[in-house]
């Protein structure tokens, strides 16, 4: 509309997740006419993030340093590894306030007709990491996904065969906080009473 | 959570219009973790755009060189002049495809109290424009806000008084295509019957 550089900011705004076209023209418009310093800083940080953040080397979620804060921190369980789909996954359950264990970030799931099997998961490094460390339990935390089941059994037989006796666990799957059973799918209803749990 | 570059990659997208928390949050995690180079051409394309997009000369709708593209078209009605608070009333009247004249942005509206006055939206160019170029009309397009209309009488005593006879005009306002009486507010209502039109 304007100029070629404004159709080129309102197509890389478009790679944002869950921006369309109107928004994107909404952005770019207010920042060049209300927030043109807003704009440069935003630059900044993408470009810095982009080129300062990487996976951390002992757990595979986002550091800048190279294992991240979470695996270096002292007040975390060491004993207790969750094995999450990925960075966001590590995001909710920290914000859970639930866990104090530390994490292992897959990157995705199996999908072997994407080629991508358990070398491009990092489940080399997460068996080696079970071998060498002090690890007492593994909750399986990947998606309650067909993929991700699939991936949390492919891991359970994994780390069953290791010489190490540890203890592995999966999230429960259920009826939701707040869930009427009115409007819940049906698998989700057989799953709640398949694992029903003694009163208490 | 990660890092502080992380935080502050957030932090800078919530200065998006209409990103909150959440979103930005994902955001971060999306470039981070599936397309780097998105992110890094994002940060290239805002640069860009924060750098080298003006206001154009005569029109002050934004611009990459000195004098914008529609401004410097053969194509349009020079004697045609649209009046609008902003680039982004451009977007929308163009994509109306109903105009076929030149804009005149003024950047916002006349607004005493944030000392926004007629130098801040450009009106002494628009009105040495108006005394030197062969422009026949002025269409006053401010938006149907109290601070739009204001400005729109405003520039209405304004250009009358110049020594040229110029047609002036404001949009019509009364009910928008598709509105339903029963959900329409009453002034838009009071001011659909004041404006009736002769039935052809």
């Amino acid at each position: 509309m304007f100029s070629a550089k404004f159709e080129e900011l309102v197509q890389s705004l478009r790679l944002l997740p869950g921006v369309g076209p109107k928004s994107a023209q909404r952005m770019a418009l207010h920042l060049l006419t209300r927030n043109r310093s807003g704009g440069r800083q935003l630059a900044h940080a993408l470009d810095d993030a982009m080129l300062s953040i990487h996976q951390c080397s002992q757990c595979r979620s986002l550091s800048e340093s190279e294992v991240c804060t979470l695996c270096l921190s002292t007040h975390r369980e060491p004993g207790l590894l969750c094995v999450v789909e990925s960075a966001s996954d590590v995001v909710a359950i920290e914000s859970s306030g639930g866990y104090r264990g530390r994490y292992f970030v897959l990157g995705g799931h199996l999908s072997p007709l994407d080629g991508i099997g358990p070398d491009a998961l990092g489940i080399p490094l997460l068996l080696s990491r079970l071998q060498h460390e002090a690890i007492d339990e593994v909750i399986l935390a990947t998606n309650a996904t067909m993929e991700g089941q699939a991936t949390a059994h492919y891991l359970g037989e994994a780390i069953r065969q290791l010489p190490r006796d540890i203890r592995l666990s999966r999230i429960a799957q259920g009826v939701p906080q707040g869930g009427e059973l009115e409007y819940i799918n049906g698998h989700t209803i057989s799953q709640a009473l398949q694992s029903r749990q003694p009163l208490q």
